[in-house]
């Protein structure tokens, strides 16, 4: 399937950092649903570098959508988003094109693609493809919202810090959603930020961990074997650049736990089968069980740093040194977050879509 | 897809725990591969449960290769995998088939399934059909081996207990591949055996995390979206029943480190691009940098315990107790590795199959 | 995808003629549909050869389902379906294995599979492996049939003989559909199978057109591009061995019309759509418009025949002389038919599950 | 997988008649294949409508190829296709919206999509759409050409009149590819354009049959079941509108032969497998043989005519009278053989991908 993803809602990505233009296909979605391009904004400059936290590279991300959407609602065909590449400045990796970037895919690229790959910026692997990643879970997440289900993301670890718990998980969310930095307590969010400046005066990076809660999902989702549910967000998730770990629900708080603490009970609570604690993340043999999923994304640092760095030259097959220039991310923790939320909203509408039909998210 | 995975080489998986029989189709084996049932039943003597530390539920695992082979060798067409169930105690379960162990699939397979399933022995969902899939694994493992491809996996933590990391990767997945525990150091390995024993005697269970290296994987597998080298891996690997997480080279253990620190630098050495560390476990851009590949799965406690626990009745919705009778492991995180192992070398032959060509596993 | 057919409803075929059994598995079936063994015996022994119009090797397909059914439903997990080789003779092809049967593939499969393939009796090419197709197909037209979707096949065209047309759709499907030998004119029929007898005697084998008709499908199924009802349709059916054509509608009789003559007028009659006459078999833009969805199969001749044929040894390239034995038909056209209904089946039940979601077929 | 194709090498088809604009996005080229701009504008050229036999709406068909290419090649990533669409008179279409044109897709698209689909100039169902499948072929076929395959169409059948028969396969392709109106008979090419200007004039339309042939094809390529050749070939080839049948080699005309006549002999000539006749298309149990692969594509009356027609409102369920208006064509037969021969390149190139890896064609 190479760079598409989902069974019954299909998202095909394509660009590259300094190409003319990024964009995606979505292809599956129920006709009827609302664009909302108030909403793709704002979830789009949630993704937007900022401060002196984020990248000089200031892109616009003028979307446009050129097929799939009719009088302001999806039409059902496939839906295209392009989105510009205007504030490229090449040069900069002119003379990175035969270095590789330790961290960074440029060799691994070369080897893949024969030389052949547009090294600029990153080509086809830049973190700059998330954008439209960015708006195709727009789409989603809105009209999953009015399915009653929500997705929120905050930054559970950064720099050594640790955000508080998710404690109402619909209060959190909303909160979350509305931050440009998603952390949840006000004085750890000063403290990682002010952080990350530092790392970024010192010409460093750092990384994390992410924690998701997806709340009002239906239990029922997920297969038992291969397309588990765990399966296929993992699958989706590990696509975001610098994503090296996910793992659900308390897993890894409660590595030396046993069986007896581990297992959630279930319980009857008016009316609905709800689990007294939820260390499973809401799946149980990889199939939703109507709790709230919860899962933890590990963010690597930023491998773009500007300390002196060893290299190869993977032309000539020499060792050399390297520093890298250009306008890069001291983190991308905060950046990702809303990626992460996309990414989960493709997986839980396309399982919706194959549960109860093309046409069940456009339903009344 | 659901219970099928795989691009070029594709595995389906079938059958219940307590029914005629389970097994897998592989389709898209390259024609001419050794099919070498020492081996096959090598590897799945290594899933086998051993004395005191695994169920006492004893299947022979006798697998039949109904299709697919002709003068001991693949044919190229699917290669079908029988394994009859004969120890089946089937009465263990009448009581159970309308309460939901905690941990387990039986409410989540009640609600996709409508009531429809065969709950007998986890059914479908059974830790049984592993068993094909080592089967499977063990004639991929041997074609890859061929090829210069090695995989390994170590219990690196059980019950608080940590073993040795990885020192020669070559040695030590050799060492490994012929214990039934798979454990690099001998006293851990005692250890973490008393402990799973004592857990037992308990009535209770444990997990932990394994540690998998490939070595010999070439350069330029995987895609840069979606089809990441991780993204396709953590996919197989969370059809595994009980992992709750993965997380690939050290960034677990470095999630507060520096890009400075977490970049593995390039370097030539003898002629090869190699990386002087390997944080990033052989990946990146999600792609194949030709060092190994190292990979920790997280597995949490196994769900059936003998203790008495709160649930509820998912066909009256009343709350309920529940102690569950029968077989089980009180750990099974010895029995996961060769899975896991199997699983990798699925993923690692679909890449080169679609890489190299539908023959490339057989060519000279 | 290789052998593996569909996108909700996967069916995975394997095996060999002469191996230890060939069969099917199906994933994605809804849970709770029936499985009447009476009824899928009834469209296998459609199937079966009879009297001197078929081979004289009588195999019993004795099916036998070993996973997804459990008290006589199924239960939404891969359903696998077995059938025992047992009359085989495979003495017959031994002096064959390296000579290339005119219209058979075993120089093509030499190609592909590089001497490795079971030669024995067609191997994994063998219309015989249409008999877990059938059964398969059984589950499913029974299934349909509970929605108002009935599928019927007649030899439209046979040894320069032709059928009378459909005239009432519903009670010519049920006709034929309980006939062993599928013509609606009796004459016809008695002629029909005359001509294939004197060609059995004659040693040579024929073909012709076989016309099926799905009526109570609803409108709205298929995509604009690529996944058009007539491309998954065509798709499906090119796989049943000796097919060599398809067409929709009346298309072909009509190739020199004019387009005021090809067009379907729609009415409202009673409150529904219907289109005035069917030449374009139930199908504008690629999706069903609710009229019947009318097809027809070209079949080419068996390539079996006693004559004596040239042809090549393809290990050591050389020309020679061919005279076949064994068992043969010398006709497969009116075996083919429920075959055809089969993979019908397959194809509307995939599209009802994808657009009204997984449980569909077995929903009231 | 809807608008998408394909399974190494995946097309993905977006947009509206009168969107924005039009695309594909091409996943799974070989990186360093040629991007010549000529050879797709010359492609693109002989899909366009001329003189008095082609519709008056005149696109420039721009295209713009906005990713994955880099320096003049393939750079391996996903490559996009946009074609803005310019010349647009949607009024045209305003007073169609709840009418049903015969034979067209607006009632079975308003069925599918409810009511939200862009019913402007057909939509997502628009001809128009094949520009990008022309300029995807336009690739591949150039990449093919370099591998020794060439694909060429000619029309065999149109408004009663018959082209000659192919004499020299290499020579004939040549001449076609050069040719605005694909006849290989300079006599009969002038009557059949005569025969369609006159129908022009009546404001009717007609079809016909397109037969193409591929030369230089390795065999080998294809699955016994499912993904026959004959499969993926039908299964694109019907994606193109007007498409309603397809067959084989001479397997229509021989329609009442025997097999001793129909079966193609093998024969050792020059050291190479040939056949004597190839009635079979090149083309055994689904599996290429290594001669050219011949098919017939049947393209019924294009549904747009000027005639008064009966039809229905599909809004307010009412019969009514259409007579359509806007700038059509009275025959696409001529047009269409091009993207015949796109989608054939697709097919091969696909199956080549798959065979002997990602690379092959762009390898030495």
């Amino acid at each position: 399937m190479k760079n598409t993803f989902g069974n019954s809602i299909l998202v095909t990505l394509f660009g590259e950092s300094h190409g003319d233009a990024i964009g995606a296909v979505v292809d599956g979605l129920a006709p009827g649903l609302d664009i909302d391009m108030e909403f793709i904004n704002h979830q789009l400059s949630l993704r937007k570098p900022k401060g002196k936290i984020g990248t000089k590279r200031h892109e616009e991300d003028n979307i446009k959508i050129i097929s799939g959407v009719f009088n302001g609602k999806t039409t059902g065909t496939p839906l295209s988003i392009i989105i510009q590449n205007n504030d490229t400045k090449s040069d900069n990796y002119d003379n990175l094109k035969e270095l590789a970037r330790p961290g960074h895919a440029d060799y691994t690229g070369d080897i893949k693609y024969h030389g052949f790959q547009d090294y600029r910026g990153g080509g086809h692997f830049s973190g700059r493809l998330t954008a439209p990643l960015v708006a195709v879970g727009a789409i989603l997440i809105l009209a999953l919202q009015k399915k009653g289900i929500k997705i929120g993301t905050h930054i559970k670890r950064c720099g050594g810090l640790s955000d508080r718990n998710f404690i109402n998980y619909e209060n959190d969310i909303n909160l979350l959603n509305n931050l440009d930095f998603a952390v949840l307590d006000d004085e750890k969010s000063k403290q990682m930020t002010e952080k990350i400046e530092e790392t970024a005066k010192d010409g460093d990076s750092i990384g994390g961990i992410l924690e998701t809660a997806i709340i009002g999902i239906p239990g029922g989702l997920g297969e038992p074997w291969f397309d588990s549910f765990e399966s296929l967000l993992s699958h989706g998730i590990f696509s975001i650049p610098a994503v090296k770990g996910i793992w659900f629900g308390d897993s890894l708080d409660l590595i030396d736990s046993y069986g007896s603490e581990f297992n959630d009970s279930f319980q009857i609570e008016n009316g609905n089968v709800i689990t007294k604690t939820n260390h499973n993340g809401g799946i149980n043999g990889g199939i939703t069980n109507g709790m709230p999923v919860v899962f933890h994304t590990l963010i690597k640092p930023t491998p773009s740093i500007y300390k002196m760095q060893d290299t190869i030259n993977f032309k000539n097959f020499e060792n050399c040194k390297l520093q890298i220039e250009g306008r890069h991310d001291p983190a991308i923790i905060h950046r990702a977050r809303v990626v992460v939320d996309s990414i989960a909203s493709m997986v839980v509408a396309d399982l919706l879509a194959e549960r109860f039909g093309t046409d069940f998210l456009s339903s009344k």
